[in-house]
This record gives C-alpha cells, sequence and structure tokens, in this order.
C-alpha cells in the first residue's frame, strides 16, 4: 500500500453502473514526512476519509475487496486513516 | 483511478476477436489542473466518452470489469466522466 | 493498452512448457507520433504481426486471455494492428 | 519480489475490517548494495521482521496469498528475510 | 515480459512456507543491447538459469503460474533462457 493525503473529491455523474454511490477522492501519494510523490489519483474511499486526512490506499485488483459491490471496476481504493508512523 | 483528457480515437481492423466492436480512445493522463502526465494510452469506451472530455480511467484488470464482454483482454478502460474536483 | 512498434524477435529454446509454440515479439513503446518511450518489451503475437508494425498490446494478466493456451505465464501481448490514429 | 529494508511502522486504527490484526511496516526498496531507491511502501508483515531487517516483499495482488485472511484488501506484503546474497 | 541479466543469487532462510524451495536469482533487467535499465529484482527461477545468462521474466500474478507451487507469493519469475534477438 501507499501512504496519501487527500486532497479533493471528485463528481462524474456519467460513468459506469458499479461505481454509482462510491466516493471519489483525489489522493496524493506522499512520502513518510509528507512531502508529495508522483501525482494526485482517484481513490475510492472506504472508511470515510476526508480532505486533509493522511491514508493508506491500495492500487490494482486488490482494492476492490474493499467496496461492498464486488462488481465495481476500481484500481485504487482508501483502505485506512494514518494514526502515526514510528521510524 | 487517473484523471486523463480524450485525445484521439484509434483504429484497428485485425485485433484479437474479443476486442471487436470496442471503441478504442487514445487517453492522455493529466494532473488536477489538466496539465499533461506521462503519455497516453489507448483506453476502451465504455460510458460514450469523446474528443476533449475529462475522464477517469481503471488500468490493470479491472479494466475488464466495465466492458459487456468479460474475456475482452484489455488493461485499460474509460468508466466516467468528470463534472468537477472539489479542492 | 499501449502503442509500439515491433523491433525484433526473441528466441528462447528453453522456457515454460506454457510458452513452448508463443511468437515472441521485442516491442518498443510509442507516442501518438511515433516517437519512443521507454524501453522495449517482450510481448507474445496473438494477430500475426512482423517486424516494422505499429501496434497495441497489452499488459498484466489481461494479457494472458488473448492466448490460446490460458495457462501461458505471460504479461504482455500483442492484441491488434494499428490502421490509424485520429486526433 | 523487490528487496527492501524496514524503516518504520505504521498504526491506523480507522481501517478496512479485513486488516485489523494486520502488522502494517514501512519498507524502503534498496538495491543490492542497500542504496535507496525510489520511496517507502507500506507492507504486510507477514514472517516477523522488524526495524532495520532487510527483506524481500511482493506487490500486487499475490501479496494476498501471503496473509491469513484471504479477503484482506492488500497489495504489498513482506514474505522472506534476506540472509545473503551472492554476486 | 522484459529480458533481464541474472546478476545473483539470494537466500532467506525465514521466509513463507509456500516459497520454501524456491531458487530466488537476482535479476537485472536490461535492453536489447545489453544495457542496464532501473534496478535489479528477486526472480524466482523455474528454466534453470545461472549467473550471467540473459532471460525473459513475466511480473505480477502471472509469473506464479511458472512454479509448481500454485499458492506460492510470487510476483516474477524468469520462464526462459534468451538464445538470441533477431532486430
Amino acid at each position: 500500500m501507499e501512504m496519501g493525503i487527500v486532497v479533493g473529491r471528485l463528481t462524474a455523474t456519467r460513468k459506469d453502473e458499479n461505481l454509482v454511490g462510491s466516493k471519489l477522492l483525489i489522493t496524493q501519494p506522499i512520502a513518510i514526512d509528507g512531502s508529495y510523490l508522483s501525482h494526485p489519483i482517484v481513490t475510492v474511499d472506504t472508511v470515510g476519509a476526508g480532505v486533509g486526512e493522511k491514508v493508506i490506499f491500495v492500487k490494482g485488483s486488490m482494492a476492490s475487496r474493499s467496496t461492498h459491490n464486488k462488481e465495481a471496476p476500481i484500481d485504487a481504493a482508501i483502505v485506512g486513516i494514518i494514526d502515526s508512523i514510528d521510524t
């Protein structure tokens, strides 16, 4: 999984029927110190995350395991809110 | 998923039989502000997208969930049209 | 999927038994204008492509859907010959 | 798989129910000589690894094979502790 | 698939039980001319490859198809020895 920070919300009225009801958040990947890495992606929120929160997200086919609709065509999902990192 | 803008259409007469009937669009990945990222890929359109529209697309094996033909060998599909992004 | 141009053919006598009979082509990823991107990969040809032809290829587990042998351990396959791109 | 060194531990109270009980370690990918590559990721530990140990980790859907909970939405897991590398 | 050259062998006593018996080789990705690309990865050998040999390797979930143990959590496997490349 990767660490990220939620930076926005995306609205798409016209979409795959199995995405209806999914909350789509823009997540910016981050390093341990919070600095930005690469570029933002569109993630499905499954844990009630909000803008500004640091999260962990899963990419690829495993992301679909976290959603209620097991037929949803998703490749990225937020699966946890980061409390702390001990290094 | 990633954000992108549809920049063209690809025609391929000779192709895998499970791709027959698929609309193949060239999608350029973009950042939140619309700037171009990386390079264009070939996506299967499943929502009626057109050139110039901003879309979200899925990569990898999950892309195949969005198509009618569940045997199609595809690894990228447009699954939504972006209305707006709130940051 | 990605666009590419076939630049060579690879021979491997000693290989996984489920790859026996597969035609292995070296494919160079390209941009819309034909310029080279990244580096060449080894693809299984499923549509009768030849050196110099522009193709579309699939990566990851979906590539295996395009081959006759469904047990073949492949992660990249040519699934179409590009006729034209309209931008 | 890739080589890495465990550099920290991540705590997430609010998370996918199938991640409850998983030990989440921050793993920094490394080259053969131990130099850092790319950026740290969040991995599920399945072999009792600790901070400072050099490990091998699996990415993508295969990572989920290493965990007891086969429904866990994970895309990276530590599957071995490196003893030595002979070059 | 990608081309690579075997540059070493990795030993890991403590590992996932489904990796026991797997021969783990360090493979350096290469271009057609043999120059090094990116960084070395850990691959499971399934064709009897040795250090110094040029090979083709598969990444992702398809890699697991090449091993006897179908439950092994692997994401990279050597599936062929390169004889020649005709360009």
